[in-house]
């Protein structure tokens, strides 16, 4: 199949998101747009290009749409697990660590990472807190693919690099620094301050 | 001037970000694709959208282009404050509240809300904490546009309701819940995992 543009793919793993949270056994392209604020047509068109032909004049089967999002674009499925680490231990990041973000999702967090020796002796978590220094042979060994990242900001650019040279596929960037990365690595930004300037521009 | 469409909006707030960290004088297309990841033909196109026609051939002025697009989006100036308040004080929520993510931005938090008494009284901040009873009243009185949320997923949907009456105008949504909102109100999702699923969507 060919690659689903970038923005048909953002909102089916928006609507991936409703579908995984509800509770009925059908909904309709109207529902969606309601409940996820995209215009049905669009939605339409993107259930197509994921290669899924079941919608009826009555609504789709919640859990058959579901499960051909998850196949056309690749996500994980429930019991599988991705790994991820967390580089920068500050209040944001042990906040993110603490809060059992990925409970019940096929991510889960297996090592945490920070430059001042203190905050990953200080911290307790569930998995293994490291020194930065360590990242380039944990990351590897520990078979960790994906990255948050809430260093300071002035920290960003230089641990983004460490972490796309350490092999990880994908930063979550809490900074608010546009990041730099290689080819092949995917950055989501989830700063707070883009996400208002977003809104802000929406208005 | 025409209404930008999103996805160039998107790309503009995210060049906004990078030229306001930017140390230099000018910067071309090209150095932009490669801070940004956005390809260049995007850039021009984006830029000359936000109508600025400043672009030669050794680059575009850094400066300048920062205010055309912050004009362009009606983007909030250095100097100004808007208002925001954090919905849920959890762990995340107030990590959110004590990293000072709004530091030396245009936008403030003016007041922090959980329903759990027990939290507002305990945690302490700059600003004041309410029950979220008090919700309806404190956010017009004290013209409070914007929401970060950060309750559970399961009060995600009512607090978002009850944000949308109090007359917000955008919700940053950290909680894994899809938001239905009415119109007129701007959700940006910035939760850790629809970012994870949208990495692994485009690898």
């Amino acid at each position: 199949m060919a690659k689903i543009p970038e923005a048909s793919r953002r909102r089916l793993t928006l609507l991936a998101a409703l579908l995984a949270s509800y509770k009925g056994e059908r909904l309709t392209s109207i529902q969606m747009q309601r409940m996820a604020g995209i215009d049905r047509a669009l939605i339409r068109k993107d259930i197509s290009l994921a290669g899924y032909k079941g919608g009826v004049s009555n609504g789709y089967k919640a859990a058959e749409l579901l499960a051909a999002i998850r196949e056309a674009l690749n996500l994980p499925l429930p019991g599988q697990k991705r790994f991820c680490c967390i580089a920068g231990l500050g209040k944001l990041g042990a906040a993110l660590m603490q809060c059992g973000i990925f409970d019940e999702t096929p991510f889960k967090i297996v090592a945490g990472f920070d430059s001042r020796v203190n905050r990953t002796e200080v911290l307790s978590a569930d998995f293994p807190l490291y020194p930065a220094a360590k990242m380039e042979a944990v990351i590897p060994e520990s078979k960790i693919e994906f990255a948050i990242l809430a260093v300071e900001d002035d920290q960003a650019q230089l641990m983004a690099d460490r972490l796309a040279k350490s092999g990880v596929k994908g930063i979550v960037n809490f900074t608010g620094q546009v990041l730099e990365v290689p080819e092949g690595v995917e950055v989501e930004n989830v700063s707070p301050l883009l996400a208002l300037n977003n809104i802000v521009a929406a208005l």
